[in-house]
């Protein structure tokens, strides 16, 4: 068995995990920006993140709001080129995470937007302090930070990305419309499944079995479209796992064919991905039969099938889109999709038939 | 659920790791220092570490090799303070990397030997990679050293001791005589049990519950006295497995308890661990039912005492103590095992009333 296995980010759960772990800000520096979504002045991160800072009298500078699905110059716009600072707190989801790990990068190095994706910055990115309020992404132990770029998403990987640490309370999620935790749950979900799929690895698959295990402990809650505090720590808990998987072994094709549908209709990146992931999943189990046995024990549902109605479930109306369309996101999608680690090759042909067995009008 | 997860060292397994990644060596500079063990010879660790320094011609000076249970004296003779190296490979079983992590200190602080026990080091020590060539200690993921200061041993655990990679390749098992690899083994499970009882933690769960299940799968194995080349891998992951645990959680008063007789019977460290297990699990029953029933079913023994039964079977024949001397290592101990996270407080009677039932003659 070969694998690789780390963590470098350390991942510190718990009831007011942010205020109590001030002096983690303090050993980070004098100079604080914050990078947030609009939505941390309300579910009380914020607040907290600047209640620690205060507590050791360490200066910051908030910048305005992330939007979602960020693109470079949006993280430019942020800071800027801003030497003198000595961390970055990110506050918020995945826009708001992967925008802090781009202003990490544009605020010790002098380039352009685009410059983000470049092979090698010429210093070091500041180091990120990530507090999530969302339970999807994971994007708080990645080395990832995805933005849009024209008409698709285009993922940054560098080993210096990783946040440093990552602070986990529940509460935040507390206001999260349902909905919304629905998508960011099945977003997580997508990440264990994708990484348990596409890479056999004692140490991934540790991680992602726990996810799913946890998965089917709170799954039956969304149904009620409210969750206990205990189920959002557990589904907060199951999304930094799966962030963990991904880190360990990227995402597939799933994640390709969902931009598309994220950039052109507006559907949030975890509905996106969750959309098409039941029929991933199928077009895999000729080739990864005992591992999907597996996971749809873990999750305790029948089977492929199961599992499909699982997600379907879980979904609002599914948006209903023409075959034309759908062949443009194809076409937009394929290169990617083949490019990332796969089950098995992914054609323009499979994306199609991914597409229109779960979206065609 | 309070909780913290990090794992700071890059964990790479697979057969020829070593020289399948003479780059990461060469990502740590021009001049190594080899800290190793007698066996590392023998077993082709050594060989295999130097084909891929020579791979990328990386200077190296090989230390004699590491004693047993070194002292602080013992690392401080293996190098010494010596500015200009880059890195320090270590090679071999827990005293051999315990040693290299005091090497890394030394190498950089022109400090005495008991210095190293020093709450602050001037210089950050060096990097170490780690070549385990046992499977117990999980030294290859701690922070920690462990070293024999007059008659017991004392433990260094600071944040820049972690190695910064691991490289498990489960060949250079192959050589070690069957009862060291079940010692080993029995170390690597005290890790995970201990870890598992005195924190309580998702993190932590999900990493010792992988072990027990892991060990169920080769415990079978032990009664044959030889291993498959699968189940030797197996052991060396459920070793770094049980590395992380303790990373984490620490250890609790059955390794205090256990260092006595490593100092002055010579017991090997893993079976004077094992010695105690037992009791220890008895001892906590009462505060622990819940995870101790659930690791039972895990490792597959019928309760507490399918437990005992099973560290029985695994151990050659139990030294008989006399009850004065037993009394002498409970006054040894006592101290150091009542300030050790335990699952309950433990006092000199427990410890008396462990060792009597393990070990009177």
């Amino acid at each position: 068995m070969e694998f690789q296995l780390q963590v470098p980010t350390k991942v510190i759960m718990g009831q007011e995990c942010v205020r109590k772990n001030e002096a983690l800000f303090a050993s980070f520096g004098k100079r604080a920006a914050i990078v947030k979504s609009g939505s941390a002045g309300r579910n009380g991160a914020l607040e907290d993140v600047i209640a620690a800072l205060e507590a050791r009298d360490i200066s910051y500078h908030v910048c305005g709001n992330v939007p979602p699905n960020p693109t470079p110059e949006d993280v430019a716009a942020l800071l800027g080129y801003a030497p003198g600072f000595d961390f970055i707190v990110a506050v918020g989801g995945g826009s708001a995470m992967d925008a802090a790990k781009g202003v990490a990068v544009l605020a010790t190095n002098d380039i352009p937007a685009m410059g983000l994706f470049d092979k090698v910055y010429e210093n070091k990115p500041l180091p990120v302090i990530a507090v999530p309020t969302t339970c999807g992404t994971g994007s708080e132990v990645t080395a990832v930070s995805v933005l849009e770029v024209g008409d698709t998403k285009k993922s940054i990987s560098k080993p210096e990305l990783f946040p440093a640490a990552a602070l986990l309370d529940a509460k935040y999620l507390k206001t999260l419309p349902s909905q919304v935790t629905a998508d960011t749950a099945l977003d997580a979900l997508a990440h264990s499944v994708e990484g348990y799929l596409i890479l056999d690895s004692w140490a991934t698959d540790m991680f992602a079995e726990r996810a799913f295990a946890n998965f089917a402990l709170y799954k039956g809650a969304f149904g009620k479209h409210a969750f206990t505090d205990d189920e959002l720590e557990l589904m907060l808990y199951t999304s930094t796992l799966g962030g963990i998987v991904i880190s360990m072994a990227g995402t597939s094709a799933v994640h390709t064919i969902g931009y598309p549908l994220t950039v052109h209709k507006d559907i949030p990146h975890g509905r996106a991905c969750a959309l098409t992931l039941g029929e991933y999943v199928a077009f895999s189990y000729e080739v990864k039969k005992e591992k999907i046995d597996r996971m749809c024990g873990l999750l305790e549902v029948d089977g492929v099938e199961g599992f499909k109605q699982m997600i379907r479930e879980l979904l609002p109306e599914v948006p209903k889109l023409s075959e034309e369309e759908l062949a443009r996101f194809a076409d937009i999608s394929a290169e990617d999709a083949a490019r990332k680690k796969n089950t098995k090759p992914v054609s323009k042909g499979d994306i199609m038939r991914m597409y229109l067995a779960s979206l065609l009008g």
